[in-house]
């Protein structure tokens, strides 16, 4: 008898049948969002319709070695060897040439009548991963993602001392389903002068399940998923991958460094090799599973102003890109989920990585 | 002198270059949500990579009439002739085959650990819009677009007489990118036994703004729209459809009963009639100038359960499927909208209708 999956056993099957024919509500513990889980239609990876993401065409592109001056004048790179802006480096970061803020300028907070509004000051910079235009994230060596996430960390606590920007995002568009407009491998680090509303959600349920119980959520989650088992995808000593109790998508995935930390930005060395690891390894098991889809990451971390927060974990969101999201879920913010996690879980478990 | 679009004018011209450096951060009143308005790289809406939804093609489909016996029995028609389930029908209300939620059983709330859950018992049901297989909502006549949203309506009414639901949402997802998976017109509603998060907060925070300033913020909206004029598209004795202030997505189009109701189902037969062609005029305009879009619609009403709220203002939200929502939006709830509002609504109020 597999305790991990009481499907397998033959009260396990009954209850299973009793539950096809009742979908299941869960609540996110953090937002409170409800999902729908469709137990009874539970979809296996064959069953989405999925575009692999295609291989990279070699063009002309503005982040391979010889083109530099084609991009903003860069503001990090790690070198093998070269100087400024020329060949030879190994992770490079540079402003985005199409920003959606701009960096100049004043806030010059103001109303419109009823409304609020102020300038769009910000930076956007794209951490270009590798100058390989055909590799893609999960294709690079484990050091080599670790210096992509240490790149990242590298720009936070530059960008942090300017005290405009109250929050610092990092995320990574894979695929033109995800959003993507250019192939060669790159994330993406935006830098905005407000706190998001999402963001601010997420941090005050945090506070207020701190208040209650003088404890971190996200650390009692990891608890709760490591011992219990059937959500969990891997482990090592200093993360936890696991499908959350209530994903909006089939197969979304989240990495919660386990020991309670609040900002990215300080993640120290070891914890970011061990990183690079953790999400190579993730990244493989859901190429595997579901043939290369299109996904976003994103980095959930703590305001940069603010200090250690005993209450807020940073983690890692990944979001492969298999359904479509319709009106529904546009107006309610109340996802329909076909993949229970306890199921994406065991596929990717069960992935081996040969 | 325009006085409606100052670009017009030399100072307007000289203050739009200055205002092409620097995107706008607009807060939406309601929500708190901000949206990124990318003014210096304004689209037209021919800069849209655009995917006209095609014409429907003649198949077997079970909303056709003779068909009537492929999907589950009818719970409400508008009928010229024939019985229960057969042939005659002008609008037709079934049970959605493939419900996300069961309509039979107890909700069965239970905690399994530190998680919340319970049955997913609800409603869903089709709305099938005409026996017209080949028609769109904007194709057909004010008359039967009347009928459509009286049968929703009608459904609502019904439907809350069962206390386990607490909401119920009227929606339509139009051509494949916005979710829709039959092409025959029909739009949908599905009852739920607990109040969407989104939902919520849009009630929440109209009552915060209801305690503060004893008005409803919606119709502050109207009343400041009405009178600048800048983001209205059209407007009826009983209607105003305006683009709204920090729209999440380009030429989102909101549309809003002038006299306060809170509840959608409670509207009379003037109203909804009214409702007939201002909502066929919008669809119009909105094909006219974005080509037959993909859209979704939202109705976005008071909970159920709840009397007559004087904070809370139904409404439509119609949101053309034209971009993509990447990582940084998922992320965040930060959207990013290539077109001012003040611009959509331009193209839509002189988009004649001939």
């Amino acid at each position: 008898m597999d305790r991990r999956n009481p499907r397998r056993t033959l009260a396990g099957r009954a209850q299973c049948r009793y539950n096809l024919h009742l979908p299941e509500l869960r609540k996110d513990p953090i937002t409170g969002r409800w999902v729908i889980i469709a137990t009874d239609r539970a979809k296996r990876p064959s069953d989405f319709i999925r575009q692999p993401v295609p291989p990279a065409r070699q063009t002309v592109c503005p982040f391979d070695y010889g083109n530099e001056h084609k991009t903003p004048p860069e503001v990090l790179a790690y070198r093998n060897s070269g100087n400024r802006d020329e060949p030879g480096w190994r992770v490079r970061v540079v402003p985005n040439k199409f920003p959606v803020l701009g960096i100049e300028g004043d806030l010059n907070r103001q109303g419109e009548g009823m409304y609020d509004k102020m300038n769009g000051i910000g930076a956007h910079e794209v951490i270009i991963e590798s100058p390989d235009h055909m590799a893609t994230l999960a294709d690079l060596p484990e050091r080599q993602i670790e210096e992509v996430l240490s790149a990242a960390k590298d720009r936070v606590n530059d960008l942090k001392r300017d005290r405009r920007f109250r929050y610092i995002i990092i995320f990574k568009n894979h695929g033109e389903a995800a959003g993507a407009s250019l192939e060669h491998p790159h994330s993406q680090l935006i830098a905005l002068p407000v706190i998001p509303k999402r963001v601010l959600e997420e941090v005050d349920a945090s506070l207020e399940f701190y208040r209650q119980k003088e404890r971190c959520i996200f650390c009692d989650i990891i608890r709760q998923e490591s011992a219990s088992g059937v959500r969990l995808v891997t482990e090592t000593d200093r993360f936890a991958v696991l499908e959350p109790y209530a994903p909006r998508f089939p197969f979304e995935t989240w990495i919660l460094p386990k020991q309670h930390a609040s900002h990215f930005e300080e993640a120290d060395a070891p914890t970011l090799q061990n990183l690079g690891w953790v999400l190579r390894t993730t990244l493989r098991k859901l190429n595997k599973v579901l043939e290369h889809p299109a996904f976003n990451f994103i980095v959930h971390s703590a305001p940069v102003q603010e200090p250690f927060l005993p209450h807020y974990h940073w983690h890692i969101e990944i979001i492969p890109k298999l359904t479509k999201v319709a009106g529904f879920e546009w107006a309610t913010g109340f996802y329909i989920n076909p993949t229970p996690p306890e199921e994406s879980a065991r596929f990717l478990r069960e992935a081996g990585l040969g």
